[in-house]
């Protein structure tokens, strides 16, 4: 009787009070994390009326948090290292009666999870623009649910691209010699237009069905994986899309930056560190919002900060990540930027993460490393960044005239400015990405200055990054939607196509094959990924370097000569690296010619020279 | 009996090795000094010979040098507390008997010689090329014992400025509201020719005739003491002139950098901090030649450290110096500098010493001064250096047109880099010097900018240095004989005079007396030499800043206004620093006005208002 008095009453209590559970973020956790602790988002209409209970022994619910908006509910739980694979069951009470139960799933997590690789410098990362690679499932170009549609006729509109086309030409990615992937962002961009760049998340937790599900993005990880390629998820800490579905039902006031009328950035990131600057451009710089269409996070809020590590955590255990890259990281709040990554470091000791700091200025940059020398005591842990001041004295290096302080003095003046970072190897390099002119553009298109990019930052110290298309020369320069143009046979019906080489010029499959000759060779160098860089002062229109193992007699040795005549290169000036002989062997790593070098080296003309000397 | 026969062996002696001393150096020094060490280089022929002895027990001679060079003797003096002014007997014998003596005078200190105050950002600097400024005295143009004589004709050759004209016109100085006067090098450069500037020390103990004698310049001293003006001497330690005495009987065969053949410095100063530069690259810095007059002292000799520490220490106390110049900072020995810029500060903890360091890049500029965050552990006490970053930005800043990267935002974006340095505030500011295009010609000869980048110096953080004829719109480019122009009125039959304003434009006139006007109202602001800077994002061609002390009600508010109109700026801006009230009292510091601000203030255009807000 008793059973069914209390089933009567939960009925009822029902019939007054219809109240569901329409999200509970993250869906999942694993046992056997570092950090016990987790923080659920409950969502659902009046959810904060009720109180959440757990009876199991394993699992104590330590805090409840409501907000000014009834319709959430946070719940602090501290799992037990005795928890195990299973289900938490969590009931919803109302007045000590359970109104609503739900499993909450707890999986167990990979073997090695914790001790994961992240990217290093023994990798090279291959950009991917998702929509605008390959179209390898036509049945997701148009979804019913989402606002934007197909339309590739519009340089800024969805071209169809998705993760069924990186899944089909892995053997591109690999045979070319990278060994990561990064893809601009997957999440769902609901957006009514310009969705297809991927920055405007509407759900942290689903991929866009218009590339794929979060099953198939699961599947991308495992396939690349096997063929010795990680995944990078490229993530947005610093606003949403305005189509959030938060943007609806707000979690709370408090939940973004507001401000009485629309208050973009002022995009200063030198004032976060500006002994002079006024508060008021410190706030508004990382309070401003990037763009109308980006709503800006309060990561001030605790909540936000919580919700933002598990979702990241959630992404690296759901997806096998072996990196992350942070878009606009500094836009971010600061003494947030320090608790996450600490969080995901502390949770993967071997992890990656690349933040972008898009400033050409190495202190602003180097700031935000771990372990630079710095001048407050700013708890970063974040391990790497772009190397955007590399990437602009490379530039400059080749197009300029060589004069006293220009042209490829750049080179020398800029990796100087290494002192200044906790750890300039783990940068990572890269002559272009997806928000900048095409290198090919911006080396007027001069294929030898090309090559000399490719060369120089896949032997010099760092990470290199390539974008797609730069194997084959593609063009670009403002234009966003222009400068990520469809990568040619990704599409059915492409009369041209990279992949297998058809309908490419001369000059495009000539910079390819280079390419995957370089990173070829690239790949299985321990000295050119992990050997100590010694560079020369440019001298004579030339640049030299070499990389170099301690114990290893063969060393790397790298002659950009920029000249338009071939150069003699006397050897007695690199005794510090090479001791004093005057005869050396040497293999042409590009070529695989054998030379012999007595005392003088001749260098070709414009192009660099890569050597393996014994 | 016995002493006539010691008096006829002494005799002898005499006869058979006729030695006498040439240099004793320092020829003097004086009692109660921090550091009781002291080092004579004593120059003679065969004067390795004899062995010098001290009886007085208030001296320990405590170590003799000899090098390879046996007409040079080092000795080593550890002077005691109880030594008075007065003279010290060494006695230089062989086979026991004394050859020679020398009584080596100890002077007294002036009181508060060691609490000595350094120039400071109280001060404004004054720079003066001697030979450029006023010919005092015509009877010192051409010395008979001086290579090069007086030819005003020549472009870079001496044109009779001296002393005695800096002298003569010590009240112009004052009048126009410096504190402080940096002379280029006034020590004897008896090269045969290009002279006049000074750099070519052949005499570090005499200063050179055709501009005065030590005493002259003892003069000088006082007498600016006594109109409120400090001295602050141009110091060379990285090389000599061609022509020094040293050149024709070295003290050691280490006492250059010596090379097989004439090697130049490849002024790679980044390379010091380079974690991949050859050494032979860092060695070439600070090792090679700066030109081929001026051959390179080898600091790493102790000998040569010591005799440069004491040169230094020596004219401080001889001439009563508010500070030293260091030329060529970091051409010399790393190690050796930090001993250096060591040893004074420790013999004058208040002093001030600034380091030319000619990067536009603050990291490198940074990396040399005292309390800067560093990534190693080096040493330095430098309290000061010149601020070439801030000098590029504000040309830039001023001539650039405005968009997102260019125009004022430079000089927002370098002072952001103020968190490289130690004591960004100590920095000495400058429009232009004796090594670059006047600020007149830089500024396209547009004189509203020229008294806009005047104002900006003379009130944004550091120690503000402006070069002689700055104020009356002296031209020059690249030629240094040029822009180092002689300075209309110093020369008797100068038919223009910028002491009296005779034969000036209108324009000359204006700039003239904007300057005294500045400079003289900054005298007198412990707000604008000592208060925190604030300062705002440029926004609309404006640059706002304030300075401000704690506890002080009055700020003083800068705005630039870039703009060819007049333009009217939201006072509420500036709450943080303003506080919360619409209506303000101010007073135009330049014009004398009163004004009531009431919530906008309206900037006249192309102009800098300079207002005290109470």
């Amino acid at each position: 009787m008793c059973r069914i008095l209390l089933f009567l009453f939960v009925s009822f209590s029902f019939t007054l009070n219809a109240q569901s559970i329409e999200r509970i973020e993250p869906s999942n956790w694993w046992v056997n994390m570092v950090n016990s602790q987790l923080q659920l988002m409950v969502h659902g209409e009046d959810i904060s009326q009720l109180t959440p209970t757990i009876i199991d022994p394993r699992v104590q619910l330590t805090e409840i948090h409501r907000t000014d908006n009834p319709n959430y509910l946070f719940i602090d739980l501290t799992l037990s290292p005795e928890l195990t694979a299973g289900s938490i069951e969590i009931a919803f009470k109302r007045d000590h009666k359970t109104v609503l139960t739900h499993q909450y799933p707890i999986l167990s997590r990979q073997a090695h999870s914790k001790q994961r690789q992240g990217f290093s410098s023994k990798d090279v990362i291959y950009l991917i623009t998702p929509d605008r690679f390959a179209n390898g499932d036509a049945r997701n170009d148009n979804v019913a649910e989402m606002a934007e549609g197909l339309n590739r006729s519009n340089k800024g509109g969805r071209h169809g691209g998705d993760i069924q086309g990186i899944i089909d030409h892995l053997d591109y990615i690999k045979e070319m010699g990278f060994t990561q992937i990064w893809l601009n962002p997957v999440l769902e961009n609901n957006m009514t237009e310009y969705s297809y760049h991927g920055y405007s998340t509407t759900d942290y937790y689903a991929v866009d069905p218009r590339l794929g599900s979060n099953a198939l993005y699961q599947t991308l990880s495992t396939k690349a994986k096997s063929q010795g390629l990680g995944i990078i998820m490229d993530v947005i800490l610093n606003h949403i899309g305005s189509e959030h579905w938060w943007m609806t039902d707000m979690p709370s006031k408090d939940w973004l930056n507001q401000h009485p009328q629309y208050t973009g950035t002022n995009h200063f990131r030198e004032s976060l560190h500006d002994p002079y600057a006024a508060k008021a451009d410190k706030d508004l710089f990382h309070k401003g919002w990037f763009v109308t269409t980006m709503p800006d996070l309060n990561q001030q809020n605790p909540l936000v900060t919580q919700y933002l590590i598990q979702n990241v955590i959630w992404w690296i255990e759901t997806a096998d990540l072996s990196g992350v890259r942070v878009d606009t990281y500094s836009y971010s709040d600061k003494a947030f930027l320090a608790a996450w990554t600490a969080a995901i470091m502390q949770e993967y000791p071997n992890f990656n993460i690349v933040g972008e700091e898009w400033s050409i200025n190495p202190a602003i940059v180097a700031y935000w490393q771990k372990d630079s020398p710095r001048h407050d005591n700013y708890p970063t842990q974040l391990p790497s960044l772009m190397d955007f001041p590399l990437q602009e004295a490379l530039i400059h290096g080749l197009k300029e005239k060589e004069s006293w302080s220009s042209g490829l003095i750049r080179i020398n003046q800029t990796l100087a400015n290494d002192f200044l970072y906790g750890d300039p190897y783990n940068l990572v390099t890269f002559p272009d990405n997806h928000d900048m002119s095409r290198i090919y553009t911006r080396l007027d298109q001069d294929v030898d200055l090309v090559k000399m990019a490719l060369a120089f930052f896949a032997t010099t110290r760092g990470i290199p990054q390539i974008f797609y298309g730069t194997e084959i020369l593609m063009p670009g320069s403002d234009d966003h939607g222009e400068l990520r143009a469809d990568f040619p046979g990704g599409w059915s019906g492409d009369k041209t196509n990279a992949l297998t080489g058809k309908g490419l010029t001369d000059k495009q499959i000539e910079v390819q094959q280079y390419t995957k000759t370089l990173l070829n060779w690239r790949k299985q160098s321990d000295i050119v990924q992990q050997g100590k860089l010694t560079h020369y002062n440019r001298d004579d229109g030339m640049y030299v370097y070499f990389r170099h193992l301690p114990n290893t007699a063969k060393k790397v040795m790298v002659v950009m000569n920029k000249n338009a005549e071939v150069k003699s290169l006397n050897m007695a000036r690199f005794s510090e690296v090479l001791g004093n002989a005057q005869r050396f062997n040497a293999r042409n790593v590009m070529t695989d010619e054998s030379i012999v070098i007595n005392g003088e080296l001749t260098v070709p003309k414009k192009q660099t020279l890569i050597l393996e000397i014994e």
